[in-house]
């Protein structure tokens, strides 16, 4: 814990504490307010980005399936032997996405029908509640509305201008381990494009496009010490304020179909 | 600028200011050393990581090419046709590859021999001094060799432990935009594996391999405000003691070639 001030520029995350376990039907804004309230927690400020877990806005939306209930189909069958998974949740990961990218054991790459190139169509199974059946849990239905939601909300509630992200792991393709990504954003350009912007020398960047809200859930997800899934609500202070402008949501890094180098 | 004091579990990023355009056999840690010695640069700590960008870190070393000087061969021009590049920039890139993943106009992704993943061999043409004919910038030789030199002064000179980063943007993918990446560790777990651990309720985690070193410098990219290129320097503090291990460097992170699943 250090109490010297921030130098200017500075990027901080701020781990809001005492979080309670999110049940399905819980307003987060609700929760969220509560913890706030509550020292040593920090006071939200004007140009805050709230990085929330896509865990508990999962929970919240009460997006759970019980495996039980899932019948797998022919190709769910045979995908899940290919990949040693339970059939039931290839089953689910199949009604989850659009399209599988690869599947080889232990593997199963899908592209989710959010867009989302992810593992297992990013359907979690750890640090769920206990329930009588194993249970899965799927992603919001519509992260990016998720997120415009809850900003509405703080930003009401606050009076203060507020970016909000919701944030997954996500493996990645040529390198080892998970980083978080950024999967619900609102009240920030997910994506910054710098294109036709020139360097000190005047010569064209070569570094165009800046995936800005994967840049800050990297981070945030580290916040909160060694605990596998961190802290689910972290508070980003010093966030540029040019990249504070409504954007199109995720979608803006998404990957087109058709860009897809690697297929 | 804040003045609260930063919450228990906090991570912040404190860019160092005022560090000079980096010469060819520049001392960095002390320029580094001058730069944090002046207010309202903060002091190091223990347990501090440093990420240092790439750019700064191969100018000391003296990575520039003069394009002039490169003769390309017949598989460069070749390439450089099919990508719509310089023939003399794709013959670098040829030589600090091991493989070529991908050629498409304006696209030619590469192994780097160092084992990464990453377009144009990650060789770097913008914001680089005048000089009379094109230059580029190459990958420092052995960055983690870099980070231990950088560290190994620089714990000596403050008598506190550290952890050196070197980064740099890397594109992805199955996601637009570019992220900060680590091309260079030393005094920090790149890689941190959570295999074998379980959750709150007992069960196997899913998610198992942290890509430490990379969720640090995405966000280090973003310190600084709007500039393409961000700060050279940024102090990371809070990051949690147990990642703070002796690793064996970014090897960690690179994907082994048997295990990559899209070539």
């Amino acid at each position: 814990m250090s109490d010297a001030p921030s130098p200017p520029g500075a990027l901080s995350f701020l781990p809001i504490a005492g979080i309670p376990e999110v049940r399905p039907g819980d307003d987060l804004a609700t929760l969220f307010g509560e913890a706030i309230a509550t020292p040593p927690n920090p006071a939200l400020h004007d140009g805050d980005v709230l990085v929330v877990a896509q865990k508990i806005v999962s929970k919240a939306e009460n997006r759970y399936v019980e495996l039980d209930h899932i019948v797998p189909g022919d190709e769910a069958k045979a995908l899940a032997q290919r990949c040693g998974k339970d059939a039931r949740l290839v089953e689910l990961v199949l009604r989850e996405s659009s399209e599988v990218l690869r599947a080889a054991p232990g593997v199963l790459i899908v592209r989710h029908r959010l867009g989302f190139v992810v593992a297992n169509a990013a359907i979690d199974q750890s640090n769920l509640p206990e329930s009588n059946g194993e249970r899965a849990l799927l992603l919001p239905a519509d992260p990016d509305a998720s997120a415009r939601a809850l900003r509405a909300q703080l930003e009401r509630r606050y009076g203060i201008r507020l970016a909000v992200l919701i944030s997954d792991s996500f493996g990645r393709a040529w390198r080892l381990g998970v980083c978080g990504s950024c999967v619900g954003c609102a009240g920030l350009q997910a994506l910054v494009d710098l294109r036709g912007r020139r360097d000190r020398s005047g010569r064209v960047l070569q570094v165009t496009q800046l995936a800005v809200a994967d840049q800050i859930c990297a981070s945030a997800t580290l916040v909160g010490g060694e605990a596998a899934e961190g802290q689910p609500v972290v508070v980003v202070r010093g966030v540029p304020r040019a990249y504070l402008a409504e954007g199109s949501g995720v979608r803006d890094l998404l990957r087109p179909r058709e860009q897809d180098l690697f297929r």
